[in-house]
């Protein structure tokens, strides 16, 4: 005797439901969700399931149907005709099928859609006839032959394509929708006949026999080269097969009482709780998508057929308590009944899932919880800065696409030096900063154009982080744009512009256009500060920026920073006179000359620290001494060396000479970072004393500063040590000198960001007071990718698969995500209580934030503009690691 | 009742002796090394030791002696009289001690020693009439006085000095030593009216107020800031204090039956077992050394004194039989008896060491492990290549030191491009290339040159690298060099050297010299084979090399190899025809063209191939796929780019565009490696073509050739599968196409030498055969140092002690070395047989070596000429492991 035959097949539909949400590896995605459908009693046309099971089954078998199966379609399709009256292969009122493929995970290399299967010789007239519609009928066997020739018989695409073209010709049309009903019945013969002559055999009438070559067209594609290798590179691994779904076909075209439409629950612009879509009478879905018609607004179908408006209006609530969450639909309306066609989760605007969630939490259909998760943390960014919407960017003229590097919407004129945009700035006009890339030199430039647009370097370049952090709008490495910085003009796709013609980009998308485009800021919502309190109230992390000014502080702190995590200094070196006092310092020949000049760059550092410290009072500051390798602040052309020497009163051969021993190789892996403490231990003097005296200052003013001090580029113990000890040295020294009775209460801490720093952070911990993940750093190390360079091999990595994403945007949690874990057990292995934070370009990205919550680090430091993102990730990963 | 009193004293003497060898701790290292010497029946000077727990227990109470010290001080001090029959103090015989410090760990910072202690008004006056000598005397307690005003109470050494330039003047001479026995009593007295001056108290004339007073100086020295640092810099800790040792004074210029000298017991030059040494009569020991007088030979002394002699042999076997190692000895003969002041091991040549390893283990003194592990690994690369002697250097024009960058002795005239030293190499002509720094396209050059000099570079730049690698001097990064390439000359400490001007060079030390000097080849001697025999009989780890030509690998072969760890290819590239075609690839717009380049390479590197697989015919030969980023194929100069242009009918712009498109901020983390391969797979496929079908002709010929294929800068298991797969594929289709039959078993394994692939080894490991660690990358990743430009900062980092020794001669146990561990496990854990290999500079280096063993690696690969030094390293790691 047999075994008992596994169930092969699972039916949806008015009279009988046997699938559950919940059968996703069995019935694939698409069966589980029909069946759902079906069974909250949404009108979904009927139809059943065939289980990944017997998919697995067939391919186990060497490609032989399971015993039973094609009985079981029998029975399933006799129910169909039952609830439909309609006939499979009838010449009156012939019951028409869809065939499609589906998994438990959506993976393309499957086989595609097949629509209007039934439908043959005799059917054909029976629909014409049926429907009142020849050339609707023809074109829909016409379809049946093309696409089922094409994916279950293997006959080429381009085979049919040949025949229609010659009925366009015989009929004198251009466009297909034009082939009167005749001509599509030609086209019908003719397509057959390629059928026949392409496979031995003519295009077969049984519809039974059809729907099982269909089938197995189906199971087979699972087994198909592309779909194994979709299935290899994405490491899907533990699925059975595929699922084949058969449902009735519906047309909304079948008259003026028929029609078809799309809808969201809710409005996915704005978020506002309003049924929001469009309807064509006697049209097709694909007619809705193609705009050739212009539908018309859900709201005015109550006018043309009320019962249905008011069935849509009770579907729309009931989708919204079933899946609680906008629901984004299909629907057809056939000879007046009204059939779901499919409903998922509605994208929307960051607006409206700002809008949606809190909303829909305000109505109890999810918890805060749920509100907080809802919102892809990444996206609100948008809600802070200016940008282009599509409307706005219709028909403009692109010219071509670089980065998406710092988001935001900016037009002006091009300007090709840091100095010309300063100038220009300064003047009143609206200038874009363009260059091959940027550097610490360009930094006033930058600050002063409308926005910054670079043909090399990617997402962490100069440009993109600086940018980001001031929440200015950039496009980085648009590689189609030559520059030619002395013509003061730059070429792309054969046209010219010149500094006098206007362009604007996106740094959302990384759009560049010719002309003038204006954008619109938006402003704050009363949903978004609610749901900014509610992640408030949940995340664990605290949030800090990365600022360099008081302004840039004092904007962070307006979208909630509770500190400041990074400090560059570097920037504070290249204002005015500041310059040369710095040049003057690089140049000097003995200690005591570059104490000479670092003497007159004290007071600005100092200056700079109370304000920083002032617009942050009663926040922690951390401050990271100077980084950058020395020859970032000399030029390198002669004309500006010539320049500085006679500032500086030197032979300008001298300035060469220095620029050209400062010279490396990899200036990356060179002589900067706290490499540069060790060897001119002044500099760090100079710049501690600064912080100190600032911090006593603005205590002295009652102002609560908090410095703390980060040492940048530690690769061992003995090197922060020794840095420790100038520093403690020289704040002790400037407390007697100041006066100070009792502690100073500075703590000085290190950046992590060398592997090897990571990788012996257990006693880099002893002499630190805090560690700080420099993750950009650590990445180009662990990596050994150079930020500036990564350009010339990451598409080739991204497209082949090597990487998911650029390691630079979001933390790699296998590679450098070991090192910074390894770092935080070694470090609070020796001290438990050590302070631990980030302060790359990670800090303010929410799947890097996840990781750093689950590391357990106390704090992420990201650019300003990112501060509310971090907030919300944060809140987010506490909730999913409930 | 007090606690029983420790032990604080311990004699050392004819009559009695208390301390042993093992002592050192309690006694300190030279304090048990004379208790050991006179025990074993050595005439030693009779004293004895304070231990170092007086001294702790001094410093514990704050300074001040413990009871009973300075009476059994006393009572050691009447023993010496009684063995030496004289009297502390004495005006006949006075007994004359030295006072010194010793640690169990030798130690700088505290007291230095106190000699002829006892002498005072009275002392001096029997001291000059015992020995006939008031000069002698006079001198002696001159001397007494400024050493114990200097060191023990602190008068400072000038106030001395100015003292003896006062009495030099008025008697009218130049020199110390012409000052008469009067100007030197003078000197005394002025000496002591100095301490009295400037310690308001009277120089001791108690001869135990003297010792008492030394004592605690040398206990204080072990507080002093000093010793403090330098425990604190060296991590020594765990010590109680020093020991101070209480010798007698002897003196071998008390007349003609007195007498002083040096010796060793074997010829520390050649090692040959023969009593080597030197004396003088009536001398004290620093005349030996002074090199005024000549001394005779040891030998000689049978004439002089043969009782003396004969005891004196006695004693050179009972050393060797004691110490079982070659002794370097002083002794002195005071008025005809022997004493011997200090044995310890001898320093000894390569050549020595190896003779007097092997020549011991044959007389039984020591067992083979023994003489395997008394020679240094690292010395033995100096018996392979030409070497300057200090005497072949002696009167040598220095012109300045650059890094020992690969040993070897050369002298040649400078040229200063590399095509300039092919050229007039092969016109006969001794070269030496002088450059700035070399890159790939230098090799040709490189290679005919006699010797490499560089004025930028460190230890492991490109051209150390490659020099070693050919066991060719080169000297780099000799900063003092100003080099004007296109004045073919360079300048050095204000003098100018061109083109037509001999220069010479010294790998070993730096040096480089003007004209020339003549070195010598040693041959390989009996000896050390021998002692190679033995290490190979005890090694685990394998020994290959790191080769590039058939004549490296056949070298290579003949010192040991056992195979080729790295075989880089892209020196290929460069010579004649083979740079034009690579050229061609490079400059090549679409995969097509870059394909019709590479056909012509294909048959280039096939040859090469063959060549080299039949050299090391039987033994594993791996190769890895090409590294350097493209530009490096291209010149970087205009006029060069002209010629190129014109070579491959382009226009110049399109060569500098290109050149201007590859140039990366960081090359070294840039688009080079494997990334090169899956942007470029067509030069992979290239190469594995190259590689299988050179492997097929071979084995047709029954030449065993055993390839294995190394993937080079891999990052993650994705980019390893990625080309995996390309390479088996590639040699898939070679083996169909030459119709092989069966398996081609040709490993494909990767380098790891980016910190994340050595961070997720375990998942690497499921797609590689073998690892093979690059050590210099992933040293240079790990720290975030570029090797070609550490020198801005190393010397900085060696100095204050952050680094002990540059991460890339030896390897960094605790941060790099983590990480090969790290991959190791990682690697052995998903592969339990996975191959594991190094083919950094760090495979030749005995103390990496050591650490491989530690981490279980199957094999080292280095430089041919660092081959017997691995091996010998290999061995010793083992024995040390026993």
């Amino acid at each position: 005797m047999a075994a008992r035959r596994p169930k092969m097949i699972y039916c949806f539909g008015r009279t009988k439901t046997e699938g559950k949400a919940h059968q996703r590896e069995l019935l694939g995605g698409k069966g589980a969700n029909l069946a759902d459908m079906t069974s909250i009693g949404l009108p979904v046309p009927p139809g059943f399931t065939i289980t990944t099971e017997t998919c697995a089954s067939y391919n186990a078998k060497g490609g032989r149907l399971p015993a039973g199966l094609m009985g079981d379609v029998q029975k399933a399709v006799k129910r169909l005709e039952r609830e439909t009256g309609k006939q499979f292969g009838s010449n009156t009122n012939p019951l028409l099928l869809s065939v499609r493929s589906g998994a438990a995970v959506s993976m393309p290399g499957m086989m595609d859609t097949i629509l209007n299967l039934g439908l043959n010789d005799v059917a054909v007239e029976g629909l014409a006839e049926g429907t009142g519609n020849a050339r609707f009928a023809w074109d829909a066997y016409r379809r049946l032959i093309n696409m089922y020739g094409d994916v279950v018989l293997g006959v080429h695409h381009h085979l049919f394509e040949a025949e229609f073209d010659k009925v366009k010709k015989a009929c004198k049309v251009a466009e297909d929708t034009d082939v009167p009903a005749e001509g599509l019945r030609d086209l019908c013969d003719r397509y057959k006949k390629v059928v026949k002559k392409h496979t031995g055999k003519p295009f077969p009438q049984d519809p039974f026999k059809q729907l099982q070559l269909a089938i197995e067209a189906v199971f087979k594609s699972w087994s198909s080269d592309k779909a194994i290798a979709y299935r290899r590179i994405n490491e899907i691994s533990g699925l059975a097969g595929t699922a084949v779904n058969v449902q009735t076909m519906v047309f909304g075209n079948m008259g003026n009482d028929s029609g078809t439409g799309v809808a969201f629950t809710r409005d996915p612009s704005t978020g506002k709780n309003v049924f929001y879509g469009e309807f064509l009478v006697n049209a097709q879905g694909e007619d809705v998508v193609a705009g050739i018609r212009t539908p018309r607004p859900v709201a005015g179908m109550k006018r043309w057929n009320a019962p249905v408006h008011t069935q849509l209006l009770k579907i729309r609530s009931k989708l919204e308590r079933h899946y609680r969450d906008v629901q984004d639909i299909e629907f057809t309306i056939e000879r007046g009944t009204l059939y779901m066609l499919q409903t998922r989760n509605g994208k929307r605007t960051a607006a409206a899932a700002v809008r949606i969630a809190v909303d829909m939490a305000n109505e109890r259909l999810i918890n805060r919880d749920e509100a907080i998760l809802r919102v892809p943390a990444g996206d609100i960014v948008q809600l802070l800065l200016p940008s282009y919407s599509a409307a706005d960017k219709k028909g403009a003229d692109m010219l071509c696409k670089g980065l998406p590097a710092s988001p935001g919407a900016s037009c002006g004129k091009p300007a090709f030096t840091a100095e010309e945009a300063t100038k220009r700035a300064q003047a009143g006009e609206s200038v874009l900063l363009v260059r091959r890339e940027t550097s610490p030199e360009d930094v006033e430039g930058m600050h002063h154009a409308a926005g910054i647009l670079t043909s090399t370097g990617g997402m962490t370049s100069h440009a993109a982080v600086v940018a980001r952090g001031w929440g200015k709008c950039c496009v980085a490495g648009a590689g189609d744009i030559e520059i030619d910085e002395k013509g003061r003009k730059f070429k792309v796709g054969g046209r010219t512009f010149s500094h006098k013609d206007e362009i604007s980009i996106d740094g959302a998308t990384g759009e560049v256009m010719a002309g003038r485009i204006e954008g619109s800021t938006p402003k704050m919502s009363k949903h978004f500060s609610t749901l900014m309190k509610w992640a408030d109230a949940k995340r664990r992390l605290k949030v800090r920026t990365n600022a360099d000014t008081p302004e840039d502080s004092a904007r962070a702190r307006s979208f909630g920073a509770e500190g400041i995590g990074l400090t560059r200094t570097e920037h504070m070196f290249f204002e005015g006179d500041r310059i040369t006092a710095m040049r003057e310092m690089i140049l000097a020949q003995t200690q005591k000359d570059r104490e000479k000049a670092l003497k007159k760059l004290l007071p600005y550092q100092r200056k700079d620290f109370v304000g920083i410290f002032t617009a942050m009072k009663g926040l922690p500051v951390t401050v990271r001494l100077l980084d950058p390798p020395l020859h970032e602040f000399l030029p390198h052309d002669a004309a500006a060396q010539k320049v500085i020497a006679k500032q500086l009163k030197v032979k300008p051969s001298e300035v060469a000479k220095r620029v050209e021993a400062l010279h490396e190789a990899n200036p990356m892996l060179g002589h900067r970072g706290c490499r540069l403490a060790v060897t001119y231990p002044e500099i760090l003097k100079m710049q501690v004393t600064a912080i100190v005296e600032a911090a006593i200052a603005c205590r002295r003013k009652r102002i609560d500063a908090r410095p703390e001090i980060m040492i940048p580029l530690i690769g061992t113990k003995q090197e922060l040590a020794l840095l420790r000890a100038l520093v403690l040295g020289t704040m002790e020294s400037v407390r007697v000198k100041k006066k100070v009775k009792g502690a100073l209460n500075i703590p000085v801490g290190t950046m992590i960001e060398i592997p090897r720093a990571a990788v012996t952070a257990n006693e880099v911990a002893e002499v630190a007071d805090f560690f700080s993940f420099g993750t950009n750093d650590l990445t180009q190390l662990t990596y050994g990718y150079s930020r500036d360079d990564i350009n010339g091999f990451l598409p080739d990595y991204l497209e082949q698969g090597i990487l998911e994403r650029d390691p630079f945007q979001s933390i790699d949690a296998a590679g450098v995500g070991h090192l910074v874990d390894h770092a935080c057990r070694g470090g609070r292995k020796c001290k438990p209580k050590l302070k631990l934070g980030v302060c790359g370009e990670h800090g303010g990205d929410p799947d890097s934030v996840d990781f750093f919550e689950g590391v357990g680090l106390d704090y992420v430091s990201c650019s300003p503009f990112r501060v509310p993102t971090a907030r919300l990730a944060a809140a987010q990963a506490v909730i999913r690691r409930k």
